[in-house]
């Protein structure tokens, strides 16, 4: 009865199976544990059906049964080192990431800038220097867009020669993507007149680091903007507050936070932060710099390690695609650790730079599987497999010290072990 | 020199001007005040970065320099009434509602609920009734859409006979604008099989008025969800955690929140907020009951009052549109009080049932105007004028009290005059 409904093997059903309706939608459905039928009992009156509730606020936070849903950090006492936020993805769902729990990555704290006080000037090989302050920055011409952001050492632990056991969360946390808006750079470039011998501009943050980048100006007359909103509300504080450059769909650090100047130059700056941190060497011993762009890649959400499955029957198999080419074009997942393939549905809409959900039912029969995925962008490029990365840039427990940054820009797959009580596990496959 | 640029009187300049470059977009800037020429001061550092900053939380919040940036509240206190939690559009830009500031109304407060121990009945004229827990919710094919919810009395003041002297947070805060993400209600009345009897649903929260409203099946079965995460995470307290009817397009109240049952019936309930709550009575002594539908609306945001002008020359305007019937087709924008209209440039993309944010530059001389938008959509239908409004609805003021209910569904513009000194005012156009 459901045959037609299969499209790999280990389970995978057609994305389009909840589409159809009719026969096909209850043979999908006829192993179906999820539900129950309803007991007398299912409609009494619980405890806060009968009281009056809490005070509505000014600004909203979510109920106290989600505290779980939050960053894990690395350096949860500010110790004078990096702090790093992770995004839990598997307690997210949708297409983007809220506020609260947008990835953060920190030099050296979130500083506490007034901004009536912040200005960003823009100097160098320009015709006029300018400066501008946030009420004048309120007058321009405004673009929103979707973008994920993602710091080019995500994933990095896939790096490592055997899997670590560890959940999205800890592997992929470092990717995010919020709607932002703002003014376009392109505008303030053409009013300040670029100087023809311009070739890049370097971007420097306003916190103690002083984080600066070194960017193609063509990228800065492109789709770059001077960032003033993340989904809707001003910048948060950990992600740029009250301004930071974004590069849609370029390494991290580059969209620099706190953004105070642009400078106009000929020349790179060869900056400390691209020069060394974000400049890993090679097994060939050359550097891997100026690397911008991050690559096509998906990881599955749910089910991962710490979402345990409840015994055998349907799920939806859901995760997220991004590439920093344009947009995903195809998601395809396996079952059986990469051995068949299928097409799993794309939520629309699907957008250029952007998070994009895919979702596909499957039906687990209680036996072995391992659940991956691989994604394809609108340029053609496709994820390469692990086996090809660690190839040409090697594992990051086999390589001298010196060369420990090597754990830049992994875009292979992920995958996942279900084993027989429902637990998940992180394995290569 | 920029002639070419003018698309209405007043100062209205073409919705491409800062797409074109070269000559026009130089002779758009002409008159621009907002920038200035760098100084030498313009880089010396500020305090803030010469310390470290504050570290990174599990949860990120907003600048304590944005503590502006919150919902205005009818009922701070909690008092056994109605509270009304406001969204403040006017310092938010995009194209929708971080969670924090998504409106709320709620009749007894947000209740406390245990999302382990809340239920989903669906009873009735099925075959199978059917208890639903998170966890089997959690198992389901989801999908995410972007929708605008919008309380049916949102801008009610607007029926005033004299323009209330309010700013757009005021006017037209019980509307706003997220992702969801949850399971299609479709999927769930095909599991418990409908009875061909049935034609309406009866939905029930689980707080303590146990809010019910009767829907159409039709809409059940069409583009209804239950919802269970909102922009990414799971519902606010406020918008019906653990899980609520999504009803995209239509009355607020009709989405019920802490959803806890679905029944399908034959006919409607008549329940307490549908024959008494949301059902005004007109002034030819019908009940404008059953009247599901948000229709087309468009409100600028920026300038509004609050945001002063701070001297001529070029500004954006910009603002929201939305509409229950689909997408956004068009917003006009007007300088000179609806005399002439320029066509606005609309956010990509432009989402069936979600914000659209509208955009056109603006030339201010720094004398009268006043700004005013009419939107339509894609079935074709356009904003009426307040006159054509309260010409079939009448005047908040002018009824008897035992009508007072009668400001419900205002969609006609709203007109912001520019004052010599840059303050805006709400006025009648």
């Amino acid at each position: 009865m459901d045959e037609p409904l299969r499209v790999a093997a280990n389970g995978l059903i057609d994305r389009r199976a909840f589409l159809r309706g009719g026969a096909a939608f209850a043979a999908a459905l006829a192993t179906y544990e999820a539900s129950k039928p309803a007991a007398a009992e299912a409609l009494t009156d619980d405890p806060w059906s009968k009281v009056p509730g809490k005070t509505v606020t000014a600004y909203g936070l979510p109920s106290r049964f989600e505290e779980k849903v939050g960053r894990t950090l690395s350096n949860p006492n500010g110790e004078p080192r990096t702090q790093h936020a992770r995004t839990p993805h598997h307690l997210l769902n949708g297409t983007f990431t809220p506020n609260g729990v947008h990835f953060v990555i920190s030099h050296m704290g979130n500083p506490d800038i007034d901004p009536a006080r912040h200005r960003l000037v823009i100097h160098g090989l320009v015709k006029r220097p300018l400066v501008f302050t946030l009420d004048a920055l309120a007058r321009y011409p405004m673009v929103s867009r979707m973008t994920f952001l993602e710091c080019g050492g995500n994933s990095a632990p896939l790096f490592a020669s055997q899997p670590v056991q560890a959940g999205v969360q800890a592997l992929h946390g470092l990717a995010s993507c919020a709607e932002w808006t703002g003014v376009p750079l392109a505008t303030l470039l053409e009013e300040s007149g670029i100087d023809p011998r311009a070739k890049w501009l370097i971007a420097e943050g306003g916190d103690a680091p002083a984080l600066s980048r070194s960017v193609p100006l063509k990228k800065g007359l492109d789709d770059a903007m001077i960032a003033l909103y993340q989904n809707g509300e001003r910048l948060m504080p950990g992600n740029g507050y009250p301004m930071r450059l974004l590069l849609p769909g370029w390494e991290g650090n580059m969209n620099v936070k706190y953004l105070r100047r642009i400078e106009l130059v000929e020349e790179p700056a060869m900056s400390y932060y691209e020069a060394r941190t974000y400049a890993p060497i090679l097994p060939n011993g050359k550097a891997y710099r100026f690397f911008f762009l991050q690559q096509v890649k998906s990881f599955i959400t749910h089910p991962s390690p710490g979402l345990a499955l409840r015994g055998p029957g349907l799920y939806e198999v859901s995760g997220i695609a991004y590439s920093g080419n344009g947009r995903i074009s195809r998601v395809m997942v396996s079952a059986d650790g990469g051995a068949t393939w299928a097409e799993s549905a794309l939520q629309e809409p699907v957008l250029s730079k952007a998070f994009t959900r895919f979702r596909i039912p499957w039906r687990w029969d209680g036996g072995p599987a391992v659940l991956q995925s691989r994604a394809w962008d609108e340029a053609g490029n496709v994820q390469p497999t692990r086996a090809q990365i660690v190839a040409e840039r090697g594992e990051s427990d086999k390589v001298l010290p010196a060369t420990a940054f090597i754990s830049q820009h992994y875009n292979g797959p992920t995958s996942w072990a279900i084993e027989s009580n429902g637990e998940v596990k992180h394995v290569y496959a």
